[in-house]
């Protein structure tokens, strides 16, 4: 059982990786039993398909990343612009990553743009509403008013800073965002 | 001659529709032939490549997404507030069409992400970069304090809204973006 669960991580992780390096269409599960080491029946027989495939991979990355950003919220704990500061610090350092590829779940959504029903859309759209309202309690809990409205300016400019970043290679778009941010907090 | 301009800007239009709706890397020349009523030998005697085919349909919707750019500044002569409402009204407008399938530009971007060195990438940076200069004279002209600095904060919130209507197909996104773009505006 155990080894059966480390199987099923392995193959999520090289799932995860590819995906994350070269997108959903061009990735077969071929490659991904390749990169995992195993074959592609022990694949099947852990996933029904692709889908159900992309389906866990974002289910645990939805986690990965949660974890994530609660650790912004314990490890600022002083004024509310430096939690602003770091947490868009922390996307220029992950932009500024050897072989980065832009913003994985906004990135899965664009290239399945034209299926709004694939269940990975309403995977993604569930991570990005966690994060927005990991923002809004977060503010609340630091007093700040409007704390939702505030919340939901600060995910608009991270997910515009992290475009811009992918399309221009330039981190300028980060600070920028941070900027706005705290100009939008202080009101 | 003009029929072989007439049949490149078929090309192009068959290409753009395709690659709009389904991403690049899912599109294959044949479906473009196809759609566009030539033989792939026709589309090969007008683009040598796919490549060099998504260069040219990126060019001209560069130059078709500018042109519509500059009517919102001529139609909008009166309070730059009013201005920016409208422009993210369009964009809600455009999100809310039926089988709308995201940013085109941004999308690409995403989908080549592993691939900085390809051609589109460029073109799509440029594109994007324009955008913000215009932005920039709009706001010089309309005597805007710290026009460059303003422009980026509304692309940086445009390309946020435009992500998060695509992710949760809530117009709200465009209305929050609008409200902030604002509000920096007055400060």
């Amino acid at each position: 059982m155990r080894d059966r669960s480390a199987t099923r991580r392995r193959i999520l992780d090289a799932a995860y990786a590819l995906f994350y390096r070269h997108g959903y269409a061009r990735i077969g599960v071929d490659a991904i039993a390749a990169k995992a080491g195993i074959t592609k029946r022990t694949l099947y027989d852990h996933f029904r398909s692709k889908d159900e495939l992309l389906a866990a991979v974002l289910d645990l990355h939805h986690v990965l990343a949660i974890a994530q950003i609660e650790r912004w919220g314990q490890r600022v704990s002083g004024a509310t612009a430096r939690m602003i500061d770091r947490v868009f610090a922390d996307l220029a350092g992950w932009a500024a990553r050897p072989r980065w590829s832009g913003p994985g779940f906004s990135r899965l959504v664009m290239e399945l743009a034209d299926l709004p029903g694939h269940p990975a859309r309403a995977i993604a759209s569930r991570h990005k509403a966690a994060v927005e309202a990991w923002f809004a309690r977060e503010l609340a809990r630091r007093k700040v008013a409007a704390p939702q409205a505030r919340a939901r300016e600060i995910v608009l400019l991270l997910e515009g800073a992290t475009a811009l970043m992918l399309i221009h290679g330039d981190r300028g778009y980060a600070t920028a965002a941070a900027h706005a941010a705290k100009q939008l907090l202080v009101r």
